[in-house]
């Protein structure tokens, strides 16, 4: 079951986890990031250090009990990138997860080792985080389904921490079924109206794909267009994609080193050198950066309300399929950087985003998300749903 | 420097560990078991579960911060046998270190990852722990200088424990002068006069060997009887060796239990099944076996006292070169099994023995060790490079 040779499961056996015998999940296997805490278990946040610090948790994140008590079956912890800090999927101490759907290529991260898992038929689900695409990114490049909610609709209780503002728990499934039935357990009722969804897209977002990405992408929306009865075009130019990535990045800085900066000072942590490296950067932000990159969110969080109101945007989730394992560290991080154009949207609006595993380029998976007002979550996941049985099967 | 693809060392950094600038082990380089616990570093024990309770240790063991007070400077920790549990050098959860004498054999345990180290040429010499034989096996199947010192000798503070009245602290160099030097910081003074050792050997301890073994060690036997003016040989039939190891097995077990049940049952640890079944097995064993256990170590101890006196002994370390990586595992239980009735003497006598990297048996090492009166450990340990010196170059 636990697959050694894939790297995604921290790989020593602790003590066995008991789920109810019955409820909507009994039957269904699932992993969790090693971000969230289990009864038996460390807690290592993809760091050693923190490994040894951490000592046997004796209670579950109430997520993870939340998911016992309806059924389903725990098998494993799932390596992370350190600190969920990465999105590469590489952990400087434990290697690279495989990802089970285009083995030459990196997994994506941070919730690395939950992707491996699942894409490699591991189990049936698996819990991740997604503090600025960690969900999102992995999923993609993965083949999978993956949902980052609506910024504190889903409890982070027992959860190492990234960034306050920004951290969301997420998931990954193969099949919309099981990737809904977790939403089920999972998330609070929507608090929009979820009728008739509205669906737009903003032809920017897709424009500035490589040309393979968006003849791989455009098909699907004018498939969706043709049965949603239409697709609204925004025309309206969008924020400033540098200004955004910078409002991100410093909040990102500013909130992880208020979270790890202490650890890391007192115990001289060991990090590798991307990820030192960014903690390092937050531990400079400046209060002045900081309230600047507030109202930068909030322009932008306007700017989309504006823009969208309750309609569900259309987009994509990265830009490309993923990198293959031999990419150079500095085109990663210009992938990163472009990346981020994407997915800050939701991170710095706190609306909830799912991908779906609809297309393929180059043998390798690239998804297409969906991003909704904030608290329709459960109707994004409804929506991924149809998507992708329309695209499968024609209806 | 670390070399990962030999498995000898914890694959993470943590933080330097300082040594002093100057002393009589200064420019030299060292690897640390982890049962001993190194400022920086947990302690993990062989078991994830263990390493994950653990914690940072915030002091160094007394023997290791007498090495880095004499300029020593420690480079990793190394893996050991589950618990210190077991002789084979396979750990459940972190696999197997790379024998560097003969690679396509097992390494010995349960000081596996030090004896790895060392005959890999990582580091000059490195602490390991001999409670059964866990220094003097792999000293010899990786073809190095070990020593288990008289029991008591050298502090086992922050050391995790696994038999009390049976636990030493030994080390493994590669080089005699290094051996020496490591034992002029460790070791106290002896207690016994060494102006001229005295030699014997029990031709029985011999005699029960593959004869492949005896025609190998049995020259060296001679070559020192030459060189020392002869060697005393002793005649008296042995203890009965059955009950001499159920001694051995029955005291092991039952401190073991006293040691660790605890935390096994607490925790619900999960071990390897050989380690398992040992655990179990000593805390089955009852109050008459223990009283009859130490009523058998003392008549052993007795004939021992009795027919060496302050003379040295000269022995087998193990019956025979190291088993190849394919040996069954029943086939390597019967190994342990009649490597015991050698290695138990100087565990029930609580006596020094080193062992000497002299022979080699298709095309793997085999050592000839040196068993003195408690508190001859210095002795022994000048005799030993004076018998390999004499072996390498006839003087």
């Amino acid at each position: 079951m636990l697959e050694k040779s894939i790297r995604a499961f921290m790989p020593y056996p602790f003590a066995p986890v008991k789920s109810a015998p019955v409820g909507t999940l009994a039957g269904l296997t699932f992993a969790v990031k090693d971000l969230f805490d289990v009864a038996g278990y460390p807690t290592g946040g993809g760091n050693p250090h923190i490994l040894a610090m951490s000592g046997i948790r004796r209670n579950n994140s109430p997520v993870v009990q939340q998911l016992l008590d309806n059924g389903a079956q725990f098998i494993g912890k799932t390596h992370t990138n350190e600190m969920a800090f990465s999105m590469s999927g590489h952990n400087y101490h434990y290697g690279t997860p495989v990802n089970g759907a285009a083995p030459e290529r990196i997994p994506g991260g941070s919730s690395s080792g939950s992707a491996s898992a699942v894409s490699n038929q591991c189990c049936d689900f698996a819990l991740g985080t997604d503090t600025g695409g960690s969900v999102r990114t992995p999923a993609s490049y993965c083949g999978l389904f993956g949902i980052r909610p609506t910024h504190g609709r889903i409890s982070l209780d027992g959860c190492q921490p990234l960034a306050e503002s920004m951290d969301t728990c997420g998931w990954f499934a193969r099949d919309a079924t099981v990737f809904a039935a977790v939403g089920d357990v999972l998330l609070p009722e929507d608090t929009v109206d979820s009728a008739s969804p509205s669906l737009a897209i903003h032809p920017a977002l897709f424009s500035r794909l490589p040309a393979s990405s968006q003849q791989c992408l455009l098909p699907f929306i004018d498939a969706i267009s043709s049965t949603w009865g239409g697709v609204h075009q925004i025309s309206a130019e969008l924020p400033d994609v540098d200004s955004a990535y910078l409002a991100f990045r410093v909040i990102q800085g500013r909130e992880s080193w208020q979270a790890q900066g202490e650890t890391i000072e007192r115990e001289g942590l060991v990090l590798g050198p991307d990820v030192a490296a960014r903690f390092a950067w937050g531990k400079q932000v400046t209060d002045s950066q900081v309230s600047e990159a507030i109202t930068v969110r909030e322009q932008v969080t306007q700017w989309w309300n504006e823009q969208l109101g309750n309609r569900i945007l259309i987009m994509p989730t990265v830009p490309d399929v993923a990198p293959l394992l031999t990419t150079s560290d500095s085109e990663i991080e210009h992938i990163r950087r472009i990346s981020h154009d994407l997915l800050s949207i939701a991170v710095l609006t706190r609306r909830p985003q799912v991908t779906i595993p609809l297309a393929t380029l180059q043998g390798a998976p690239l998804g297409l998300s969906l991003m909704g007002p904030c608290g329709s979550d459960r109707q994004l996941i409804r929506l991924a749903g149809e998507i992708y049985s329309l695209a499968r099967t024609g209806r």
